[in-house]
């Protein structure tokens, strides 16, 4: 187990808080974040139907999934044997049998008649058809939204959690050396990418890395505009840009960077926006700290933008933390204008002004964790540009 | 482009014939494997929301997500410009407004007011949230369950597709053997782990390697009951059974393997079982082909079990193809008895009869194509146990 029991009563606790404020009775949560979360379970088995159920008069939550999950679980999470219940591989993608008809099964059996159960209604890991099975086998129970309760209770984080956040940020470093390393003219994407991912994977003498919840990011050439493609086999060229965006993880806790390289000397015109996004990001970190909003924040990084020409719609900056694929966005709140979420102390952010224009792509992060009076970089590698 | 420009035409052929027999009038698939098969969009992206939308009347679907995704899309996908639709980044992870509203202003300026819509219900990249907001945009459209129509649609592979998963298996079987030569006593789980990612990415020198859709899987030691946990530091021992499952992935196409290493001289009851299997997989590939059902598959391996004391209760099989994180699956039909659905030539399969009983674990497969009369492998590596 890689958290003490205490902190596993701690989260639950605050979950049930949580709870008790929407008048929720039972939660279940399907979201694999959120399961790691509130048990420990740490599984590559999310494409079945499984989850985390907390009942406010229960000391533990109880994990159900197959069957075959099982022993995962009794090895991952802190629950006792009787809270991990396994369905039979029957359930499993069936047209006959659905596992939400189990979940109410175990429910009801412990005694759930008419409690107010809460579901994510608006989060990925729960199918309409399992919230519709779930219904029709507990008609009595009225069903309430708790989408994203339990990802707001994981907004603040323990020392703990700050420590493997910071071990994935060494290998997060050590990744994006590598990359450094190996991007030069005439080197493939994909061979680049591979070694990326071997240390990712390989990760540092005392912690080896865990699979991230997202791809190493790394656009270049005419794709620059487009960061979400994977990589390729085209060799790198002379004048190319190339965005890196990538993050280690160590017990499933992240801690993303993004840096670029320029192959060649860059133009005077791309210097001077690699100067002002480096002077924004610079800004947005001296203004960060408990106590103001995500709205003063991006307000910052607006304030250096508009000395310059430069256009830039998208959010700058968003929760991390526990995460599985597809994302290790806690899908909180975010830094851009308008919202007015209140930064606390240990809180922790990916503080990212990327710009994906066609010919001015540029992207520079920075993972942080919030302080009383300003904020601690999770990793340590110069923000600028790379030349090579 | 990956495919033709035909392909797509054929596939969304297939799917509009499908979604007539019920009775649909407009698809929105939001499952990233749907996405890519009908449009070829390929980005690591879903962790917002986005989707492909098939109109019965249009000659090609729509592409809807993040503006950020718009020149992905447009790098990836064969539809025209005025077809590729992005929304602005104040409707990402945001309190106030959803995407599913822009899909519906879409809808409406196509004229959308009463039509059947299809949205895939049981699929997990459909929220209820979303569900709920389309339905309350769209009030006069009936809303039809659409769950798995494209992952039906998908199963028979063309030529082309079925070139990819060779390619794939090209790469699974470089990896395999990575992970043969890596694995001895002393040598860490995650430096085996790190070794067969770089393999995987690397590819062989026409194709590299792209993500695939589950990690590489290997359990060890006690962990080997443990099918879905990944690697830690843990330094391989001397009789260590090490169960492997694997596979490359080219243009988003995988053909998975499952192999299993023992660390020394295996006890005589383990080799009888390792037999036992074996033979089990080898009588289902002899019995494989277009015109038997998956419940005949499963019971060929049931015979042969029988002549023993192995107990597995979970299914032997399942369709594969294209597939995003987190499976590789089609998600469709099931190798175990009582499935009565029929093979049909070129579908293709991970025939996986896998063991992780703590003392007996053992796994083996093979990634095949139906033919009509047997089955070709899409990989080319002994089965047998390998003795280190």
């Amino acid at each position: 187990m890689v958290f003490e029991k205490e902190e596993f009563s701690k989260r639950l606790h605050n979950t049930k808080l949580a709870m008790q404020k929407r008048e929720i009775d039972i939660l279940i949560t399907t979201n694999p974040a959120n399961m790691n979360y509130l048990s420990g379970y740490d599984g590559y088995s999310f494409y079945v139907i499984q989850g985390v159920v907390v009942l406010l008069d229960e000391p533990e939550p109880i994990w159900i999934g197959r069957n075959m999950d099982v022993p995962g679980a009794a090895f991952s999470t802190w629950l006792r044997t009787e809270n991990i219940i396994g369905y039979g591989d029957d359930y499993v993608q069936s047209n006959t049998k659905h596992p939400m008809h189990f979940f109410a099964d175990v429910l009801k059996e412990k005694g759930v008649t008419n409690q107010r159960i809460g579901l994510e209604w608006g989060q990925d890991s729960l199918s309409v058809t399992s919230f519709m099975e779930l219904q029709k086998k507990l008609p009595d129970c009225p069903f309430i939204d708790a989408s994203f309760l339990v990802n707001h209770v994981r907004m603040i984080k323990s020392e703990t959690e700050i420590t493997y956040m910071k071990q994935a940020g060494e290998i997060t470093v050590h990744a994006m050396n590598t990359a450094f390393d190996s991007i030069q003219e005439g080197v493939k994407e994909s061979d680049v990418a591979a070694r990326m991912y071997q240390s990712l994977i390989k990760g540092t003498e005392a912690q080896p890395g865990d699979y991230p919840a997202i791809i190493p990011l790394m656009s270049s050439g005419e794709k620059i505009s487009a960061p979400h493609l994977s990589w390729t086999n085209r060799p790198y060229k002379k004048a190319d840009i190339v965005t890196l965006e990538l993050s280690g993880c160590v017990n499933r806790y992240h801690a993303p960077l993004a840096r670029t390289v320029y192959l060649g000397t860059p133009p005077q015109t791309y210097i001077d926006t690699v100067n002002i996004v480096l002077e924004g990001l610079d800004e947005m970190l001296h203004v960060i700290k408990a106590g103001i909003t995500c709205d003063e924040v991006a307000r910052s990084w607006n304030k250096v933008l508009s000395k310059s020409t430069i256009m830039k719609d998208s959010r700058v900056g968003y929760p991390i933390g526990v995460g599985y694929p597809p994302d290790w966005g806690e899908q909180t709140i975010s830094i851009r204008p308008g919202d007015t979420s209140i930064l606390q102390k240990n809180m922790t952010f990916h503080i990212l002004p990327a710009l994906f224009q066609a010919d001015t792509g540029f992207v520079v992060s920075e993972s942080i964790r919030v302080t009383d009076d300003g904020c601690e970089r999770l990793t340590h590698l110069p923000p600028n540009l790379l030349e090579k």
